[in-house]
């Protein structure tokens, strides 16, 4: 009986240490979540302030990264857990790499929003719409990571395609728009550093949903086509 | 004596798996180093046939990421090793993961290649030197994992700077360019993709050494500054 009451203590301490890592994992995720809305926000509203705060936040970001994976590392070191909560701790190392690495995109969109100051940026709406999308994105794969929801994760894994569509509209507008002026081609080559951000940021989605697939089917789709991926829709 | 010869036992097969781990690693290391040389060779020679073939190799790449990523897994679930142990998984997982996106990267000079072919590539010289660097960095990563090399890591973790530079010169010469004739603009951002690509090689290069000064001096440095990271040379 004793033992058994150890058991159950020591399981309960592992759930804690768990769930304390995923909170974490949460509280970086709305971290980042607010960052890619101000940095986007600066970039559409000119505005500096916003956008020197956004980088020295990602300071607090990098500082997620760091301690979530030291603790990662402790409990599988100290706990030495089985294989279904191994994976979960697997993959909330993976996913918090990923979004240290969104971090570095949010700062890199406040940094030309800093650079851009003052100037009439070409293809804005094009980009809101573009961050619109991607902040839909990276609120709903860090949903499906929570609550371990499949259909969820595979839905914003296919939202993708539209940010790389949206993309594809703005290179060719920014082109077009530097061909017919070519004096704007240091200044619009800028913007088209944001865009490029803010695709990255749905491709870092697609990856965290990626692990959400793994860790709710065992199935590691890093590689799978995108109808592969839809075949596992339940 | 029983007991004692099979802790040597399970701890000599233990031995085995990681062994086989990281040999596995350090062939993924010499694939992808084969690529980015065959990478930079078809974007300098503007040979189709080579470009075609790394695009389809990157597929071998990708197949040794979730290889050892699983063996990874299988081994922390069954020899539930102690922390140093632990710790060169851990790497190992971390480093497989950014040699796979330097894979992303190599192919997407290659499609790059492809979609310059028969056009005489501007700022090729910078592209060249940028490439010899960057395939150093890459080989001197894999050689400071390997042998546990600590000043190696931090040497290629310095050399980036010389990539971050050539990179920015050859941006601005391809500005001009572009300013120049206005024409090129499609062409030449293609061109820019490929610098920035060799680019990120470089900063992958650097995530890898980081992981290697973990390895050696359990200090977390993905955040440190120079200064601080040349502190640990020994």
């Amino acid at each position: 009986m004793e033992n058994l009451n150890l058991n159950r203590h020591i399981s309960g301490q592992f759930n804690t240490e768990l769930e304390s890592v995923r909170n974490q994992v949460m509280q970086m995720g709305g971290l980042i979540e607010q960052q890619l809305i101000d940095a986007l926000t600066a970039m559409a509203d000119n505005d500096l302030e916003l956008a020197r705060e956004v980088i020295v936040k990602d300071n607090e970001v990098n500082q997620f990264e760091t301690r979530v994976d030291q603790e990662c590392s402790r409990i599988i070191a100290k706990r030495q857990p089985a294989a279904s909560d191994l994976r979960l701790i697997l993959t909330i190392m993976k996913t918090v790499t990923e979004l240290e690495r969104v971090g570095d995109s949010v700062a890199a969109i406040a940094k030309m929003a800093i650079e851009n100051h003052g100037k009439k940026v070409p293809s804005l709406i094009g980009l809101e719409n573009m961050g619109q999308i991607v902040i839909k994105m990276l609120h709903n794969s860090l949903d499906s990571f929570t609550r371990l929801d499949l259909n969820t994760a595979i839905a914003v894994h296919n939202e993708d395609k539209k940010v790389n569509r949206q993309y594809e509209s703005i290179l060719r507008e920014l082109m077009t728009f530097m061909m017919e002026d070519p004096r704007s081609v240091p200044f619009v080559l800028n913007v088209l550093a944001s865009a490029r951000a803010i695709e990255r940021i749905g491709d870092r989605c697609q990856n965290i949903c990626e692990q959400v697939v793994y860790l709710v089917k065992g199935i590691d789709v890093r590689h799978a086509t995108e109808e592969e991926i839809n075949s596992l829709i339940e």
